[in-house]
């Protein structure tokens, strides 16, 4: 099937998906890890096929180890699936009534987006996990995964959509789409698509959010920082540091920038720098942060960069409104921290520093929708509209507006012979 | 200053915007109005201006009688910033809060959206308020108007400036955009400008969406559908019909097509005929519809098109999915109305049909901020992410989650040594 194709009956199951019960689709969710377990070989079998492949071709290591779709990761997936049955429905919730007269009742009520298209890079196991939100949100979707991924991709949509279509969920919600000639074509189809979630590596983030004429929810960079307060607890501000940084460094919450109020510095940076020195971080300073501490002159670059690497780049600040500024010019809206131990300060720091997740006195590493306990995450998002920070199912749903009346004409509210009572009831 | 220094400076403006308080926002908004009142004789002599020259450049009588910007329309003005100052205030509400230990709490809080960039055609006093409300919400604001009504504008903006900048609001927050070429400039600055706001004829909301780059909340066209179901009751659905189309025919939320159950044609499309030859409304029927009243035959083209005007095209269909899937095929995901009796197939009508507003028994004319007893209107969205039908002052906040710990570290949760507890607060 033809992606255009594909995409309009991925809209019409849209419509018919969302008028889908709870039952229906906890029961189809259920019935997809069923699914997933009775097939595991094939699973395992084209996976093996994908790894084999993708060797030969060279793939780079980390790579290789996010293509791996064993019995871990099958077990991980599972587990994901049935504490997503367990959250709440999203679907049908009223948010908002009024009557704006007697019989005249307004009611927002939540339902799903439609048509999402998600493009990833080598991770199937993704693939399960973005699915399955899609469903239990109430929205088609429309995959394209990673060439190296291939026959992982082919076999575990096949098993979503046979799982899913024979337990009454619509046909043609799901749709695994193949060639990479595909991915242009499906970044064109906003009469379709409604929302693009790209999953992957930074370059591969950002070369669908500049070619795409759907809106995107998703991250490109993730350059964290940290700033180290006058008024930090020492111990505190090298822990946190040292977590933020070295916790695990290939992810988007990692700290890749610190700025420090220069009345601590003096104090602060030896110290650090031989926590830091624990793991071999490669540290790029300012000049003043070369007056104290040993380390590489950090140059412009280095302000935009997102390591993802043991490295981090240290700057020595006059001020607060210094540290504020560096991170709302080169940060990437992701997380940022604060440590010290005035509560107004960190307050401050947290209003003006604009970014989706802004801490005080706690590691970067805690930006995350299972550490933020939503169950479930879509993606983190950078956006400043719709959905910021970790996003959990509530990202894939929107709201309609119902109004139900016996007959009410807007003419009579005009010429005043009836007025609006607007009573809020919710 | 050119475009690029005012977006900057506009960005800027907006971090400090975000922390200004709500009684600081609100006293602003009060110098506004008493400023305006104060100069009304500059406005009006300036609006006087553009009408002359205009009324030369031979512009549409529509274009300017919007255009006009006299005592009615500043009373209009000053009211809707009276009520504006009423309204609750959006930023800092507490959205979500949660302990995800002891002392690590998690805030989910809501914040101003950044930058808003407005472009609008001939209606000066979409200005006054949509400057005003990104005040209230805190936003910064970047205006480009039409050419026809540069006097005015120009002095609005510099009255609003002058008036908010005396008191408090920081310098930058509003910058008023003249020449026509820095509108293609405006839709690239997607590095200072977070949303756009077009106000203005469809044509002109469709050439902003398809040439920006930056999110765009609004609507081009506003097709709206009534069905009348078998079960309806005929004069209810003849007046809610003639309400719908012809009580203002010049707005988005006006009737354009109606489709009819076959089973209730015959009666009620002859009365319904009679009722709307009283506004002389010209009627584009189907073949159907053509065999039970006189009219022209409506071509593939009128289905897709918003008249605006007395105009209205009639379908005959033979059950409700094929009335759903014309809606969804053709609409423009405004608003929708059914009418009937039975109260379960209303039901499935408002959930199947894709639209921002979908109503029962009553006219599609109340889908309006206003009559939903919103206060305040930034405008009507049939966008399926972030806000969606009438969108009020909520649609220019965003959120931004705030982590308050005491030196915890994400290491201890990964070792185990420390358990998230995830308590819901609010």
């Amino acid at each position: 099937m033809d992606i255009l194709t594909a995409a309009g009956k991925a809209k019409t199951a849209s419509i018919e998906l969302s008028a889908v019960d709870k039952d229906t689709k906890n029961n189809a969710l259920l019935k997809i890890s069923e699914k997933l377990l009775e097939n595991k070989e094939r699973i395992f079998k084209a996976n093996q096929s994908d790894l084999r492949r993708s060797k030969e071709e060279n793939l780079d290591m980390p790579l290789l180890k996010r293509l791996k779709f064993d019995e871990t990761k099958l077990m991980d997936v599972v587990k994901g699936i049935k504490s997503l049955i367990e959250l709440d429905e999203q679907v049908g919730k009223v948010l908002l009534e009024t009557e704006l007269d007697d019989g005249l009742t307004l009611i927002k009520e939540s339902c799903p987006i439609g048509v999402i298209g998600v493009v990833f890079e080598s991770r199937p196991d993704a693939l399960v996990q973005i699915a399955t939100l899609c469903l239990k949100s109430g929205n088609s979707i429309l995959l394209k995964g990673g060439s190296e991924a291939i026959e992982t991709n082919k076999i575990l949509s096949e098993l979503i959509i046979e799982a899913t279509v024979k337990n009454n969920i619509p046909k043609g919600w799901m749709f695994n789409v193949e060639s990479r000639e595909n991915v242009g074509k499906m970044l064109d189809l906003d009469n379709y698509i409604d929302l693009i979630i790209p999953r992957g590596s930074n370059s591969f983030v950002r070369y669908i959010i500049d070619n795409s004429k759907i809106p995107v929810l998703g991250h490109a960079d993730g350059i964290c920082h940290g700033y180290i307060h006058k008024d930090a607890n020492i111990d505190m501000a090298v822990n946190v540091i040292y977590d933020s940084k070295t916790q695990y460094v290939a992810v988007c919450n990692a700290l890749e920038t610190l700025l420090v109020h220069e009345d601590i510095a003096e104090e602060l940076l030896p110290i650090l720098s031989v926590k830091l020195s624990q793991k071999n971080v490669v540290i790029h300073g300012c000049v003043k942060t070369r007056r104290l501490i040993d380390c590489i002159l950090a140059t412009e670059e280095d302000w935009k960069t997102e390591y993802l690497d043991y490295e981090l780049s240290i700057k020595v600040v006059s001020d607060m409104k210094e540290a504020i500024d560096h991170i709302n010019t080169y940060g990437s809206r992701h997380t940022e921290v604060i440590v010290t131990e005035n509560n107004n300060q960190a307050n401050a720091f947290m209003k003006l520093v604009d970014s989706g997740n802004v801490f005080h006195n706690c590691s970067t590493r805690f930006s995350d929708g299972f550490k933020y306990g939503f169950g479930a995450e879509i993606g983190v998002s950078t956006n400043k509209i719709h959905a910021r920070g970790p996003v959990g199912l509530e990202g894939l749903v929107i709201y309609k507006y119902k109004l139900f009346g016996n007959g009410q004409l807007v003419e009579d509210y005009t010429t005043g012979s009836e007025t609006f009572k607007h009573r809020h009831i919710k």
